[in-house]
């Protein structure tokens, strides 16, 4: 099932997607929050439906607009990318190219914008905008103390992160919130894939484009610290949530890898795509 | 005005605290977010009392037990203790004692407890427990581009924040949301007293004991970056939301400030004092 969020005749629904047709499953007044509670209520079973809309005549939002917190995001969690971060200059944080331990840190839950929303460039006063395509994995339930072997049964499924980053401010700041949570600088989509739709997560192919011109490419097995190991380090010491979100890291072929570093800029246009997950695709302003 | 969330006769409500009285105003199923509602509500003006009860008859519960999203902090904003944190090899980012940015970054909305909740130290498996006696700052309204001059009329009001750390884990994962966000590492309270309380921020002092030593002393005009900055500084890129939370930093007094470290444990007893705002005070099991 694929879940989604949309503005339809002047008002944010929510339901399933199924080819080029959505399914409106709700259509009240808290219908930004249908599909988070949709997934905090353990229900697996099938959206009753409304009515139905075609994909064409709607405008998609992130499917989880408004989630319960701020994004939890993974740094340096490709070999090749945390190797062109750490040699960038751009690397604030740790001494290491390749980490030890996850690197983890928050996004903003007020930057998250849907599929082809602009994302802001113009808020960046140091001009230094890159994009990070990422896999992001939809807690389905309360999760403390999870082994590896267990990490699936708390996924609900799968969606596709842009981590957008001002990376001077990322840099400045030390810490990460401010150059990783400017507004609109968190796209999401283009829907919530459950994890039944997913057959074989390690062959999961990203791709990231910028005008075009791919620029990162890489499959999940590639990620330093898997799935089940974000979950088991996450939930050793805290609880994790349903609804929660997590970035999981970005491939090499970001801006930054370039020399000198190629930053995004107003009429750009970036493209991730993930196997079986879509295409988020959004312009920079 | 002195806002409260408790349990009372096994139920959730919430209210106003006046000398050791509670008026309580909201008993109903969603009296765990009431405060939060009233702060976004704006409304200023007195909150209708139900009923009334003592002090001694209920357990105050953090102030704001749910959070709209994580709490967003302030790493090393006292100039003494950024110096201590520096010096005491467990400063994993930055290469400058004294920031000339604001580090910022986010604690889990997890790990918030209450007033004589219990500390989970044991969840350190580094055994490296620390505590952090802060100011926390209320967000009143949504604040974009906030200019200095004009921050304070986006404050609704203050609380008292423990932003108690596992050392070793904020030294080994870089970034500090696993360090900081250790199930129970929050506590919040003992009220969120409104602005109007406080009638000269500039002066007011905390004081942070540990099984009744002071440990941490200081004045919040010390802090690096005061609060207009950190509002400008933050909204300059990024939506704060009415009902956000804002951990200013601590001072110095930390245990890493000592040589060698004085770390926390089992049968401590932390207590975190502002003026006005009480006493904040956990154990540590």
């Amino acid at each position: 099932m694929k879940l989604v969020t949309f503005e339809h005749d002047g008002a944010v629904k929510a339901g399933t997607l199924e080819g080029d047709t959505i399914a409106i499953c709700d259509d009240g007044p808290d219908a930004d929050t249908a599909v988070l509670q949709r997934i905090r209520s353990g229900e697996t079973g099938p959206w009753p439906p409304i009515a139905t809309v075609s994909v064409d005549a709607v405008r998609l939002l992130a499917p989880v607009p408004r989630p319960l917190r701020d994004i939890i995001c993974v740094g340096k969690n490709y070999v090749a990318h945390a190797a062109e971060f750490h040699n960038s200059g751009f690397d604030s944080t740790g001494k290491e190219a390749t980490p030890s331990y996850p690197v983890i840190f928050s996004k903003a839950m007020t930057s998250i914008v849907g599929p082809e929303a602009d994302v802001n460039a113009s808020l960046d006063p140091t001009k230094s905008v890159d994009y990070e395509g990422e896999l992001g994995v939809v807690i389905g339930k309360t999760a403390r103390r999870v082994a590896k072997a267990d990490a699936f049964d708390y996924v609900f499924g799968y969606t596709i992160i842009n981590d957008v980053t001002s990376r001077e401010l990322q840099k400045r700041h030390n810490q990460w919130v401010i150059g990783k949570g400017l507004d609109t600088f968190c796209p999401m989509g283009p829907f919530v894939a459950t994890k039944d739709e997913v057959h074989d997560l390690d062959a999961l192919e990203l791709v990231t484009s910028v005008n075009g011109e791919v620029r990162q490419r890489a499959v999940v097995k590639d990620l330093i610290f898997d799935i089940p190991t974000l979950i088991a380090t996450i939930t050793a010491t805290a609880t994790l949530l349903p609804g929660d979100i997590i970035a999981t890291g970005t491939p090499a072929g970001v801006g930054i890898g370039f020399d000198p570093p190629v930053f995004l800029s107003s009429g750009d246009r970036m493209d991730v795509s993930i196997t079986g997950l879509g295409t988020l695709s959004n312009p920079v302003v």
